[in-house]
């Protein structure tokens, strides 16, 4: 399965396929009875040949939205909320995202970068091969600068290939009374230090109730546009704050969560192309209503799936569960779901390279304990993944 | 964590505690400090000590509610689920349960004895040591009585304890011109030789919208009680049939589902001691709404949760996923949850020697990667079982 098809095959399904890979880049894919007419084409020399048994192969899974970069642990915080407690009575217990910063803040470099390598093993071990990961939880502008450091390091020692995203996620408790300051600091000191230290090719920001703005979000991802950084946003999850409107705007990779989005920011989505990340375990975890999948859809909005990994309202890595959810509690279609963690979930990361097999992609290939795409949502909870190829 | 605690305390948390077992069951359980006076005055030899690592112990899972024996594959209606074709399309395109009969019948013992070993040695890893299957798939006289004695061998292959349950699920399709017959052939037949052979200790019903009817339940739960067998019931999925009530009437160890159900069979359901199984991963992938938790929970009804394996609505067998659906998507707490795969699971199947770490239970314990309880739902997705020793 290519994930490169179109139409009435959107996946690209090709029985008895084969796949040839040079240099960690695929090279053909095709029909078996014609890989060996293809490599003598294209002058491929086959060094080692690998007989998947009919196993279903498809393209590395990308995670395009996590928090995989985090300390402390938050399964208290999980216990008062399944016992009917609500967020400001959770804040109130000290949780929420500052929960995570004194943990994050106190942890060194070393204990950050095994506890993110140990997350994204457990995500390379159910198929993915491409995750994004966002700092967020130090707040300080030093902090994040480490943060995105330590994500860089953990994608090389955890054989996953890692976008570091600068997240503004919050204003941080000891900026509440300066909050002004601090929006100024973030779009004239951070933004533009992460750029011209090539620490994240884009800025993600949380517009929301008790997060940022919409006149803060245009500060912050006006400033990351002029620093030359892709844009993105967490955008209604609880509340529409016009973010989608502004984010299409600015020509943004992607929207995430979209509980919560107008016509017009739908409409506005769609005119510029950005994709809206479906994050299905949150939207559970937090018993939120679905995102309005069919409108996205009726309005052709480039959907992706992503796992949100984060301690706070969705502790797991697993595309493939996200898989069932988005099938299941979001109405997606199979195909919409395999194109969501793979060709969809790539371009909400600016990669034309990965998410699909087609010659000049990064050979990152799954193959499954499975004959049928449809086979890994509905088998749920289980691990199909048979192996996973990096490069 | 004993999960035989009660009041402030329901799932008996023991800060570094240790557990003598012998003869496959268990003697003693308490803080380590006391372990050796313990095992001096109870005359136990201790030939094996295992140390945990200060990892969490817990009973082994109880599944009490499964479909594990059946052949066939029906990725395909799950692939029309997703894109919205509703129960009577997938009928027609030859789904549901029918799809599995032709399977299920066709298969040889062998097969089918694999598939469900295979099945349970997945739900196995997962920390499941106990787990109901009911038969269903076949739904002849003879085809039934086979496939109760197919999951009692599989069972004893894969390390599990299994409770064998006859399930009369639907009106089989070669029967429809004669249901009454087919209804007093059940009643008056496959009963009758299910009690007398020992095949299963226990006969549950489909009682529902396209299954049977309260009369029909009520014709064969009744012979099961004359013949000897305990009985419970699959009740309001779609819709309240009044199986509840019926159900407590007979002293049904359990009613599952339970979507839909009235505050009278809800009272009816305390007053009978009747758990009310909870099937989060089926109700998501039906898109059915929720069971009304805060009222059975209020009027004091043990609740139960299971994975409901089976091909059409929950292809899972992780308890442990299903415990974080049950504290999100059915806010139950985390001790609800956890009581729900261990001590009440073992209510709802008439066992009261599991489900708990206490003087005379199955040694069947689950050593935890996870500090917590809470931590088991709250990483969901992941698999944090160290080891399961059953027995």
């Amino acid at each position: 399965m290519t994930c490169a098809g179109s139409g009435a095959d959107p996946l690209g399904l090709i029985t008895d396929g084969a796949v040839l890979c040079e240099g960690g880049r695929v090279v053909w894919v095709g029909p078996d009875e014609d890989a060996d007419a293809a490599s003598r084409a294209l002058d491929v020399v086959v060094a080692e040949r690998v007989d998947l048994g009919g196993r279903l192969l498809t393209p590395g899974l990308v995670d395009c939205h996590t928090h995989a970069v985090f300390a402390g642990d938050r399964s208290d915080e999980f216990a008062m909320r399944a016992r009917g407690a609500g967020y400001l009575e959770i804040a109130k217990a000290g949780g929420g995202i500052a929960a995570t910063l004194g943990p994050t803040r106190a942890a060194t470099d070393a204990d950050l970068e095994r506890l993110t390598v140990d997350r994204l093993v457990a995500a390379r071990a159910t198929g993915t091969t491409t995750a994004e990961v966002k700092s967020g939880y130090d707040l300080t502008i030093a902090g994040e600068q480490r943060l995105l450091r330590v994500i860089a390091r953990a994608g090389a020692q955890a054989g996953v290939a890692v976008v570091p995203t600068l997240l503004c996620h919050v204003i941080p408790p000891e900026r509440k009374a300066d909050r002004d300051v601090y929006v100024r600091e973030l779009a004239e000191v951070l933004v533009p230090a992460v750029a011209a230290g090539g620490l994240a090719t884009a800025v993600d920001i949380y517009c929301d109730d008790g997060a940022f703005t919409r006149d803060e979000t245009a500060t912050v991802l006006g400033a990351a546009r002029g620093a030359g950084l892709a844009v993105k946003a967490h955008a209604g999850q609880f509340s529409d704050q016009g973010a989608a409107e502004l984010c299409a705007e600015l020509g943004a990779l992607s929207v995430d969560h979209v509980e919560q989005v107008s016509d017009a920011g739908i409409a506005a989505l769609a005119a510029a192309g950005t994709v809206a990340v479906m994050l299905p375990g949150a939207c559970v975890q937090l018993r939120l209503p679905p995102p309005p999948v069919a409108r996205l859809r009726a309005a052709g909005v480039p959907l992706a799936v992503a796992s949100d990994l984060n301690p706070g309202s969705s502790y797991s890595s697993s595309l493939p569960l996200q898989m069932w959810m988005a099938t299941t509690h979001f109405a997606m279609s199979v195909e919409e779901a395999w194109l969501g963690v793979t060709r969809v979930a790539a371009r909400a990361l600016g990669l034309s390279d990965r998410g699909m097999l087609a010659p000049g992609a990064r050979a990152d290939l799954v193959a499954w304990n499975a004959e049928h795409p449809a086979a890994i949502p509905y088998q749920y909870g289980a691990n199909l993944v048979d192996r996973v190829l990096v490069a």
